[in-house]
């Protein structure tokens, strides 16, 4: 993303363009923050190829790369806590991506609504959020 | 992390036990999103070593670990816009610290306020945000 680092406000180059030339790493893939559109939570981190990448944009519903299935994962379809696709960026480097959604329920495979729950609280990390759906329901288990 | 995931809400672990335990990449790097703490606004994505988070958690201003230059990045060192942590979790596998940070200035090495400029609109991606500082002035350039 070199190139739009001296754009003014507005500039823009094809998308196609920019998908070619994302620094994916040598497995093809580039990782993705997921943010709640509206309150800004960070929910989670995963990791997108080119093909992840079109389908969520052409159904504005967020896929990932699974790297311990080695599959495409439509986030939500096993769980339904689905992640809609609100707006995509790229970073100054263009190697993260910047997903805002709108989260279904938890995005956390937990059943709690973030990622992000063991927060460091002096000499101790400490779990900050509640379950919100048992596992156990979530995944039929 | 995986001990965790069964916590109740305010249980915990030593911080130290869960350094010692995160899953660090094979250059011991671990990824970190930085977010400004009371807008929410997602800055940018960096790296962080064992080095890295003792020293930030000791002095609670942010130092990652520098892929390019290969040495501890003490943010705002060159640049003068620091970031204050006001608090640091990692997610449910370990392998991402979400860093609520307070950010002076531009966290972007372009001058804009967050990495995340380049924004996809339609087949375009569109540069998004303005440059509040030139980096000339940032780096002494």
């Amino acid at each position: 993303m070199k190139e739009t680092e001296k754009f003014n406000l507005g500039e823009s180059l094809p998308l196609t363009q920019v998908l070619d030339s994302l620094p994916y790493n040598s497995d093809g893939l580039i990782p993705a923050v997921s943010q709640q559109y509206d309150t800004g939570e960070v929910l989670m981190m995963a990791w997108m190829n080119r093909v992840a990448l079109e389908e969520t944009l052409q159904h504005n519903r967020v896929c990932y790369w699974s790297r311990s299935r080695q599959k495409l994962w439509r986030k939500g379809e096993s769980s339904g806590q689905i992640q809609i696709l609100k707006e995509m960026s790229f970073d100054c480097d263009g190697d993260t991506i910047l997903l805002k959604v709108d989260q279904t329920g938890p995005a956390c495979h937990t059943g709690r609504r973030s990622c992000f729950y063991n927060v460091v609280r002096g000499d101790r990390v400490e779990v900050a959020s509640d379950v919100l759906i048992d596992p156990e329901q979530l995944y039929g288990k």
